[in-house]
């Protein structure tokens, strides 16, 4: 990781702190994702994004936000960029995905609850995050009651903002989504002292339409029979999704593709051939988090597709651009958003309809529930998820577990036995 | 507890089963409530009710289905009992409160949900709940996660609605519930073959507030410097309230309130005149549960508030009388149950501001913030309620616990030095 260390100490950050969990972040990178061997050439750029993500990324903010636009930190995949964007703001997640920092949120919240909210939190609480000093807005959402009761404790700050997600998804609901939507367009207007306009709003759908496009793509390789990139690899991409200036992931991404492209073309694959295909489902693994997917392909697995908010449900489903006018262009990004199906919907049938097809479309001969610690929302709705893979024939291992390294030799265990019984 | 054997067998329970949690329910009920000297001799009522909620309580209910009206089970304060009254209905509240019943839960749901969830599902589960083979509908609701998920894999059974209960409680937010209501009507009418009539509607919200106002009572009396009852008791008063004939309970608790009356004329109450006055706020402490009151007055505190749905919550706030119309009724009945201060919203600082309020007006030297454990809702709240307590000059502990015995020991270890560090 880079260690701008004039810039962090001029955002007044524990310096010491930081470079203590974020090399242990940086080891956890080389030895998952950089020990892999014949990697596609080009994620070299995706690699650097992980790598920059407290150095240059946070340079180029700092100037941007010197040459007056604004800084959003979010926390969810349900805060529309499209709207940040057309204002000429800068979205970027701010989840954690290290165990280092959750003694700091500790000191604050109950333990029992995810280590995502916690993680996320000590950066904040422990002077760590280079990110907390120069954010303008926050903006939180009411998707589950850990991070909806955490946000209420951070909102007293005033610099932030929650969305509030409904939980069915009928009428009045899109009604008040809608509502949220604007109001949140309202507030960022307010921030930035700009008025949404139509055509720039339409050149921010469309680049995020570009975007989702390019990492459907990308996806869609992982549908071939020896596909040309590892699941740990389009993690990686995936994660610089949520902090990478959008336009240049973007493109980088689109080279990536060609790359893959010309590796399918070539026969170039990453499984040995025989590696049993896996789908994982659930929640995320944000920057700091490829444990679970470094496991699974170690010990010879391939991951093929990833149902998370790190995986499908960042991608799936275009804003329509075809809406006329504001109004219409509004409409249509909310819709968008709530068509992402978090397990925090009531019913939620529409996720395992979901799971099932993308079962099929990538060929999967297992699925992993990963659910992280205390996460309710997915740790139930994983019983009817179980029942209808099994259903459908397909066997499936449900997997809770936090960022801790403690655990791994027993889900090393679980996950071996569960490849096994997959037969070869 | 009353054992109809006959009665259970032909719902199809399963009575060993039955009698063996049961007969540690009754256990644990003769061991804390009835072992207290000096109770209000009206108190023998309700003890009835939990002696015969499986008993008398079932035949009844039996014979008013055969009588043509309909059996709905709640699982929460925010579903309007007017609703059901004003159609015929009998609205009981079927959360469970005994810890012998989460095993048979936790073969379906994982095991680090909160014990109130597993209980009463594991009540259903294991075939020892009266109430599920006569329930004409169940009524869930969205108020966490746990619940909400839950309520998802039971919904598929048909006999089941879900209430939407908001986030936030703005002007979209009181239109969605509003909605909310209007279908729940529309779902009870189908099912009663009645229509709502405002005449019935306005009897059953009189009817209702007058069972508040007789519960505001009761709760009055422990304002007094030497309060006429103790915690424990105003306990199984209130869990009667959830589940007891609404005409009959009223009649008796108004009954009480006379007795309770008398004693302060007299100047019997039941503190040493030395205990210290404690307030329970957070989660409901339901049938089969009273751990926490127990174990604190057996420590020689009195508990003289109760901050939860089995208490202030559900009988605070009167619906609206005066609307004129069935349209403006439904509206006040709609607007009453949205003011309940669930930890569910956001933000939710009138409920900091009630508990202060309820402090001063009960005189208490401390207040437990009483925690269900893996309630994150409550759980994340208590850091802001320990703030404002503290600044408000009140000493607060933070206990989390489950329906079990094990941590008993240390539990009073903490509250006899919470109740030493108050002084005396």
């Amino acid at each position: 990781m880079a260690r701008p260390d004039e810039l962090l100490k001029d955002l007044g950050l524990d310096i010491d702190l930081h470079h203590r969990i974020f090399d242990a972040v940086d080891r956890s990178f080389r030895k998952t994702v950089l020990a892999q061997k014949g990697r596609p050439v080009r994620m070299a750029y995706f690699d650097g994004v992980i790598h920059e993500s407290h150095g240059g990324r946070v340079r180029e903010i700092v100037e941007r936000r010197a040459a007056g636009d604004k800084f959003i930190g979010t926390f969810c995949i349900y805060v529309p960029e499209e709207l940040v964007l057309a204002l000429g703001g800068i979205p970027v997640a701010l989840c954690g995905g290290t165990s280092l920092s959750i003694p700091y949120a500790e000191k604050m919240l109950p333990r029992d609850i995810c280590p995502l909210v916690k993680s996320t939190l000590g950066l904040a609480l422990s002077n760590t995050c280079p990110f907390g000093p120069i954010e303008d807005l926050a903006v939180g959402e009411t998707t589950c009651d850990a991070k909806k009761k955490t946000w209420d404790l951070l909102a007293k700050d005033g610099n932030f903002h929650i969305l509030e997600l409904p939980q069915k998804k009928g009428a009045r609901d899109r009604e008040l989504w809608h509502e949220e939507i604007v109001q949140f367009i309202a507030r960022l207007e307010e921030l930035t002292g700009r008025r949404l306009e139509p055509d720039k709003l339409a050149a921010a759908v469309r680049l995020m339409n570009r975007k989702r496009r390019a990492l459907a793509r990308l996806n869609d390789f992982r549908k071939e029979g020896d596909p040309p990139i590892s699941g740990l690899d389009a993690l990686v991409v995936m994660q610089g999704a949520l902090i990478d200036d959008t336009v240049r992931f973007t493109e980088r991404l689109e080279a990536l593709n060609e790359e893959l492209e010309e590796r399918v073309r070539r026969g170039v694959g990453v499984s040995s051939g025989r590696a049993k295909r896996i789908m994982i489902s659930g929640c995320p693994s944000v920057m700091g988090n490829w444990k679970l997917h470094a496991l699974v392909e170690s010990a010879g697995a391939l991951i093929v597709c990833d149902e998370t908010c790190t995986g499908s449900r960042y991608y799936e489903n275009l804003v329509d651009e075809a809406g006329a006018g504001l109004e219409a262009q509004i409409a249509a990004v909310a819709a968008r958003y709530l068509k992402i199906e978090c397990s925090c919907f009531s019913p939620n049938d529409e996720r395992v309809d979901s799971i099932l097809r993308l079962a099929r479309e990538h060929r999967v001969d297992g699925v992993i529930q990963y659910v992280l610690q205390y996460c309710h929302t997915y740790s139930i709705e994983a019983v009817a998820v179980a029942a209808a893979l099994k259903e459908a024939g397909l066997p499936s291992l449900k997997i809770v577990t936090d960022y801790a390294e403690e655990d791994t030799g027993q889900l090393r265990l679980r996950v071996d036995a569960f490849l096994e019984g997959l037969g070869w």
